[in-house]
């Protein structure tokens, strides 16, 4: 197939110039680019590029504070709350990573709380930098309604998504990235583009009937993964980002694709240091021990191999860069390039690969 | 139906007599019973008392050291590291719970890992006490293999629960308690004594391929909760009760219903003080508004009523106590009572209900 590559430090300058243009400090604006140009070479293209016009949409609204200005509203040393008074999600997530390292570094565990922040992409991309950096990292978001409950029909709850990675083997890192519904919407759409039958537990039609016609599905709502199980997750984690730091809860949390409603979410940060539990060649050794188990057990039927979390997104990524960078879906390449032309930021030439 | 009930004050006497008699100390004793009964009354009956002949049989070979007499590795403040010395798995998640609960409501945060210790029964009973002190608290475990990593086709990792549980409306406590297997095996056993078909979702068999009959399924192996992601979710567990506390990890953890294996299982319990992160009427109301919000959505087809994560145990409790107590299963009464006759212990009569 021939198909437009994009150059991942391309893609990255065009996001941070137009972060700019609608008022980012050019850090921040750096960091956004470049955590949403990572969502696409690990394979996530919907935590990618494809926000950023969302993204400005909510910044010129004024909806998202372009200059993020946390204030520090308790502080015990191990346990920090910051409340972010709507600044950009990604930098409050960074700043709290930053914050709960340091303070994992002094203390052993270091908890960072944020409150009236925004979507900040991708969970992971917050807990890998610390893994990289020697630490093993809880963060979980709420988010705004895209699942009913357990029994009911209606969207009450968000994804909910969280991530914990941790030190791997040979300087890799594990990680993991999960939302509580039982599949993304864009699977629906898929499965309706290709006339494909859904399975019966990825979505209810409107009148609360599970259904494997995905045109139903998109009208009605997505199912919880591993049905009550995810259901009961989704709503511990909006406890835990949401009440717990006094952001807002439930139906209170938009979305990114409101261009004017304040989000109201929410995140925990948890870091916590290996040092401070013993040995870290021990920590080392029985990561190892565990990642070679799991990799070399008999294969089921049709499976190649065995991964570790998170080994999809690290080889998708150096898929794309020996390919030469990141292909964007065309709905996305167009979205971006009319952002181009309202912000007057050239958008970046592919190569033909 | 005519059944005996057991009531639960007699079955914890019971119980505490039995691990007295096979040299469990009086408040050890108490604890552990307490905590089996408790998960009967939750309507959890495999957690229940019928756990109790596997606990005497590993507590008299030695392989579980009567007395627990857990030492303290490391102690940061907000983080405690404690190697459990092969005592008992309730005991020392337990006293996890009162030392990360200390150290929460000294620091806002209190972290304690377990290392060397052994199964402790139902996690949520540990996580609940923690909430219904007025915190949030989060409790993982690793254990013995009972799950094929996502792609292989043989055990190497365990179910590794985890819960989390937080103060909820009036005086109620949410609470959830997740094994990350598709299902227990259990449910295998029951739809191949009725003759009925498994969903393909639940295990493979002994070559690898997913099955919808139960009794290949039992030769082969559970799959995971929500396919990739349970087998994520697991494996980050291990990391985080296993690998991070310094105990053992993936196929080296041993299971209760072997009498004479060292166990090596970990744990990690988090406490989180609410009153740290501000205003608890704050926190109570969001999480009001929570529950309210998802108990009145409207209804999916055949659900009666949407619960909030803990009420199905809430429910079987009053429900058990307002029958007049506990049903054992069968085979579970069989074994108590041969128990009973070993240690010359009275089992208690039941109630014809």
């Amino acid at each position: 197939m021939t198909e437009d590559r994009l150059a991942p430090d391309a893609l990255r300058r065009f996001g941070s110039q137009v972060l700019r243009a609608v008022g980012v400090p050019a850090p921040d604006a750096a960091l956004v680019a470049e955590s949403l140009v990572q969502a696409d070479l690990w394979g996530h293209g919907s935590h990618g590029l494809l926000r950023l016009p969302w993204y400005a949409a909510r910044l010129r609204s004024g909806a998202v504070q372009a200059v993020t200005e946390p204030v520090v509203l308790s502080d015990t040393g191990p346990l920090v709350l910051l409340d972010g008074r709507d600044g950009v999600g990604q930098v409050l997530a960074d700043r709290a990573r930053v914050l709960a390292t340091e303070r994992a570094r002094q203390h052993g565990v270091g908890v960072v709380g944020v409150r009236n922040s925004n979507h900040f992409g991708t969970a992971m991309w917050f807990t890998r930098r610390a893994a990289r950096d020697g630490y093993v990292a809880v963060l979980t978001t709420n988010a705004s309604p895209a699942m009913a409950p357990w029994g009911g029909r209606e969207k009450r709850i968000g994804t909910n998504p969280w991530s914990i990675a941790a030190p791997g083997p040979d300087g890799r890192v594990l990680a993991l990235d999960i939302a509580n519904t039982a599949v993304a919407r864009g699977k629906i759409h898929l499965a309706q583009s290709r006339g494909e039958p859904i399975p019966g537990s990825w979505a209810l039609t409107a009148d609360g009937r599970p259904t494997t016609d995905p045109a139903e599905g998109l009208l009605g709502v997505v199912l919880p993964m591993a049905g009550h199980k995810g259901y009961a997750i989704a709503f511990m984690m909006d406890v835990l980002s949401g009440a717990l730091t006094g952001s807002a809860v439930g139906t209170g949390v938009h979305g990114p694709y409101e261009p004017e409603a304040r989000s109201g979410c929410g995140h925990l940060f948890l870091v916590l240091d290996p040092e401070a539990f013993g040995d870290r060649a021990g920590y080392e050794a029985r990561v190892r021990q565990l990642v070679e188990e799991v990799t070399s057990v008999p294969l089921a039927q049709d499976a190649d191999e065995v991964l570790t979390p998170g080994e999809v997104e690290d080889r998708a990524e150096a898929a794309s860069l020996a390919a030469g960078g990141v292909v964007l879906a065309r709905g996305a390449l167009a979205e971006l390039q009319r952002l181009a032309t309202e912000t007057g930021v050239p958008f970046p030439g592919g190569v033909r690969a």
